[in-house]
């Protein structure tokens, strides 16, 4: 039988070592690295931390598997057993930027179901949690169900990026009438903040057009606690070992943004 | 003479009452009226904080005039004597939807000329604050002067919303190009969270269409404390009894965003 209140104990206490450290590496010169292009960066601290969460389940939980943004990883090519799949610091450009607005996110899944989910925000110090079936928490205080929220009072997590152009939707058809009918919009350059403000009932939505699983994984689990629905555009479930776009929102608004804009730019 | 030192004292306690105040709000159910448009949103408590202030300022200082949101202020039709513009919640979307992420913004004029800046995140007791000649101060930490930037490499504040049309500029020749080059855009919903993370490095630039004086003028201050340029999207000086388009941003980033993205839409 797994222990889970033994791994969510480690989880808590890894969390709160690896914010520590990050902390103090304010105070010290970043390493900043380019990977894929001049935008899609990398510090040394992303490493060292995912390293240190690499290092810490290994020898804690030998049976576990572990997929990371930055390598310390394993290759995976199927979901059974216990996978955790992190992300060291969600908001990279953020967190060289601004130190702020990043956060550590893990997802933990047992024969690919979900069963424990964690954002933190380092500098804030809060934590938002869920278990699969007893609720998600911000600070220990337990987040409401999310209730329905019509289009035009909602506000939307969305970068201003997808509005230029995008592979996989016409903007013209579906994301700038979007724009045009919510409330308003905002993007704070994390997906894991923009899951964790869904779940928190400070978005009603968030679109965004390609995620890597170590995104969504921890976001996934705390929005569908609070009875948000994360697929991808086209409304079905998303694959943990493929990057994918993504509608996390509020139940009904998800079904009202997919038939009214999002499914236009799939005829 | 003026006692500045007497104005900023009475500032500070003022903010940390208003601010105190409209924590304690958040026990109580919000009164949300819509002011020009549904999603023009005001509340009880901006006109409650803005109350606070302007009958602050007359008991203690009755020459001084001032200029708010909510109708409290004074009617100004010239800028002589000592000019208060005061927000007393700058976004009150975010106000009412996340709790967190907006602002008390307050700018203090002389003549038309800047004096003090406040721009205060009452959730997260953090406050910007500028002297005119005396630096500009984030929890009484100096900023530093702002450096230049390139575009390439540049963080914009920019809502999704004005990409999609605005009657002052095509997008399609202007802020769709300068998206497209840009490193990051980020949206938070409050002008005055966004001057104060142009001030403190956080964002290179922000850019907007439509602003009125409560919502820049504490942030101008701050921003130009630092060695941020503020001005409509023509590089001219702001008009601080008008509603105006803005760009603030670092130096020679501010002029390489005029010459290269937006004179293209004056043309």
């Amino acid at each position: 039988m797994t222990n889970w209140t033994e791994i969510d104990e480690c989880v808590r206490g890894w969390l709160k070592e690896a914010g520590d450290k990050i902390i103090l590496s304010f105070q010290t010169a970043l390493q900043i690295t380019e990977k894929s292009n001049p935008n899609d960066l990398v510090t040394n601290i992303d490493q060292e931390t995912e390293r240190f969460f690499a290092e810490h389940i290994r020898q804690r939980f030998p049976g576990h598997r572990m997929m990371g943004e930055e390598g310390f990883g394993d290759k995976l090519e199927d979901l059974s057993g216990i996978v955790w799949v992190v992300d060291p610091i969600d908001g990279t450009t953020n967190f060289i930027h601004q130190k702020r607005n990043f956060m550590i996110s893990i997802g933990i899944f047992e024969n690919g179901e979900s069963r424990l989910g964690y954002i933190y925000d380092v500098v804030l110090n809060e934590l938002y949690f869920a278990a699969a079936g007893e609720g998600a928490y911000w600070n220990g205080e337990q987040l409401p169900r999310l209730k329905e929220t019509a289009v035009e009072r909602a506000i939307v997590g969305i970068n201003s990026t997808w509005l230029t152009s995008n592979k996989l939707l016409d903007p013209a058809i579906t994301l700038i009438p979007l724009v045009n009918d919510v409330r308003g919009t905002r993007s704070y350059g994390s997906a894991a903040l923009e899951f964790a403000y869904v779940a928190a009932g400070r978005l009603d939505a968030y679109i965004t057009m390609r995620l890597s699983p170590w995104d969504f994984a921890g976001g996934k689990i705390i929005v569908e606690e609070v009875g948000g629905k994360v697929t991808n555009l086209r409304g079905e479930p998303l694959n943990l070992l493929e990057k994918t776009p993504i509608l996390a929102a509020k139940p009904g608004l998800h079904e009202k943004m997919i038939e009214k804009y999002l499914k236009r730019g799939f005829q």
